[in-house]
């Protein structure tokens, strides 16, 4: 007997449950609030498909929200991880290509003395709305150029502001400008270069140059002078931290897996990641963060951009469950799951199973009795028209441990998802 | 009490079943073949040892035939696959070194037109045998240097050609000359360097004039001359492509782990391989490849191979169930399954079990609902005098997925087994 008919290809939606992974929690009877939730929908999953544990970077390394969606999302986080001065660039509207240099600045209040720089606001008096955008206006039609290098601020939230770098031989290897929180009162630091490469060197030189200028440019800033009038702190300079480069060797996802990837996110974080990788975006209505945000609302929009748009993977990344470990509400935490798994349902109701691989995941466990995210692994499942199933019931800790999977890294996620949709290319014949 | 005595050292058989690994078929109410099977060899290998499940390159990746191999065989597929030139040249007689250049060929038919080379058919009109083996010989015979490389033609199956290049400075990373099956009737690709080097530069430099000088000796080659007025298609040209290297670091299986490695197996490209790692290689009489192959005459000739040759791990690689999930042949998968259990049976029967270790292993799963190889983890078994033994009764899939031996990749399995036969170097002191 032969089976031969068209080979189908499948999609995924894939359900990146921030920090839902937990510890025993005494106040539980020793149980994590994803073992005493009711969800009979990830159950459901879970029964239906295979499981395991991942550690989303590798066993015991606690992950950054921002590391740990880069390594979901298929990408070795210590090979490409660009630090956070381009994630915030590119949240704050920047486009980044690789090579280009980012670096998160504030908005800052310095007084001259003995020739120093002196801070005296690390946050110019948390400065905001349209009195900063004039200043980073003014920094925009003044600064346009260093030694050939291309130089963009974009406001951010406040007092925040991105500084971009455009050219040929810079590296992110440089130091802090900003003295940091406990230094208020001293003076800015020189940037510096953190290794002994002559574009550590050319970029720290560039960025020392950037600081002196905007004092220069801000010191009698029109805004500037009407603050002081009104017995507000002028924003008179910048300070510098976190500098970052896009990797020289960054693919696109759609270029790495020749698929198309899309992203609804609850996080500007993620969908500055996302948008570094060249994947398309969206915050949905409705979508607030925090325990308060409307699952149901999130769950339309899943399934209407399923179903209408060409995508291959669907990311749906919800940030509640973070929130309730950060607050050590492990209550809130269980509801946020149980809220969380009437989207699921919804979403499985309302779209293809037959045509569809679901896969439930995390970026990190965030345990309520450490109110941080943790190295613990997380659980997974994956179910899909030709996976294995194996005999787990049960969409937790403990349970997934035991199944098929094992235990892989978060950077194995998408190769294994894009076996099961029949989309993977091979290697060799 | 103390357990005092000369430690023994064992050897060890490794069975490669090709493809074995599936996914739930629902003609097979969602088992797989190997959980549909009788196969009790395989389950008292599985029940008297320790299990696991093995990625042959890493989760979710689709391995070849090759690569997977290559795994197998212990070596790191992503440092050391040579790509497929070498393998046909190995597999057509040629011995290569580290640093040597091989690439695949057609003998093919162009036509001259406005100085340029057109190619009209890509096989030569499917030339074979002795007319095949006079043109290569001409080739031979006047193309034996150019620019210092040492040039030889080795034919291969009817129209295929193995061209090889010795000498210093070579890279395999140069582009086809072949216009590829959809071009007949465009000309003949210009070979270009495909990164910025001085060795892909002068390989491809040699590969044009080699191709150049091939028209020029064949054009009024006698063969061609009698196949024209026969209505034949000529053999004037050779076509290029899949250029590859032996890895210049490769060293041989017996260097690698000072070990005797032996190969029986089924299959020419394994065989090649093989042969490339330095370890000795046989098909056997009744080996078949495919369903029907006489897996009794092979079980003989392991029993003979082991007993009677100096081989410390000896390797046996049977094809047909990954003809039959090729061919969506579920039955067929089941048949052969069954029919490598009893060749199972006298080996084990036949062999030393005090003094051997058996692998039960695979190079890929080839599903029957996917009919190409996918990246599912294979199921693996060992079994020897001193290994842990876990309580898996069942050498299949889900099984094997709960066993001691957890989830390794490919590259693992050699070590492990060295382990096992104590015959492994320790790396410190």
């Amino acid at each position: 007997m032969s089976l031969w008919k068209p080979v189908e290809t499948y999609r995924a939606i894939i359900f990146i449950l921030d920090g839902i992974g937990d510890r025993p929690l005494p106040e539980l009877n020793n149980k994590t609030p994803l073992q005493v939730a009711y969800k009979p929908n990830m159950d459901y999953i879970a029964s239906h498909g295979m499981t395991g544990i991942m550690d989303p970077i590798e066993p015991g390394v606690r992950p950054g929200t921002d590391t740990g969606h880069l390594a979901i999302f298929g990408y070795e986080p210590y090979l490409y991880y660009p630090g956070r001065g381009p994630l915030e660039a590119v949240g704050a509207g920047a486009r980044l290509n690789p090579g280009d240099v980012a670096i998160r600045c504030n908005l800052a209040t310095a007084i001259e003395k003995n020739r120093k720089l002196i801070i005296i606001d690390r946050r110019a008096g948390r400065i905001k709305g349209e009195d900063a955008k004039l200043i980073i206006k003014t920094l925009n039609e003044n600064i346009k150029e260093v030694e050939g290098v291309k130089v963009e601020f974009y406001p951010a939230t406040a007092h925040r502001v991105a500084l971009v770098l455009r050219g040929k031989g810079l590296s992110p290897k440089i130091s802090n400008s900003d003295p940091g929180t406990a230094m208020e009162n001293n003076p800015i630091k020189e940037v510096r270069p953190l290794d002994s490469s002559l574009e550590a060197a050319k970029t720290a030189r560039i960025v020392n140059k950037i600081i002196v200028e905007t004092y220069r440019l801000l010191k009698d800033h029109p805004v500037n002078k009407r603050r002081e009038s009104e017995g507000k702190l002028p924003a008179n300079v910048i300070l510098t931290r976190g500098a970052g480069m896009i990797p020289l060797a960054l693919k696109s996802f759609s270029e790495r897996f020749n698929v198309r990837g899309y992203v609804i996110a609850e996080e500007d974080t993620i969908i500055g990641l996302a948008r570094i990788l060249g994947m398309e975006t969206e915050v949905p209505d409705g979508a607030t963060g925090d325990l308060e945000t409307d699952t149901m609302s999130i769950a339309r929009r899943v399934v209407e951009v399923y179903n209408n748009y060409n995508v291959d993977i669907l990311f749906v990344q919800i940030k509640g469950p973070d929130i309730a470990g950060h607050d050590a509400n492990y209550e809130g935490k269980i509801k946020i799951i149980e809220k969380i798994d009437k989207m699921i349902e919804y979403i499985l109701n309302n779209t293809n199973q037959e045509k569809t691989v679901y896969v439930l995941t995390a970026d990190h466990s965030t345990p309520c009795n450490v109110r941080d995210h943790t190295g613990d692994p997380v659980p997974i499942a994956f179910m899909g028209p030709q996976c294995r199933v194996d005999d787990i019931k049960s969409y937790d800790e403990l349970n997934c441990a035991k199944g098929i999977i094992g235990r892989i890294r978060g950077v194995n996620l998408i190769p294994i998802v894009l076996n099961q949709m029949n989309r993977r290319l091979k290697f060799g014949e």
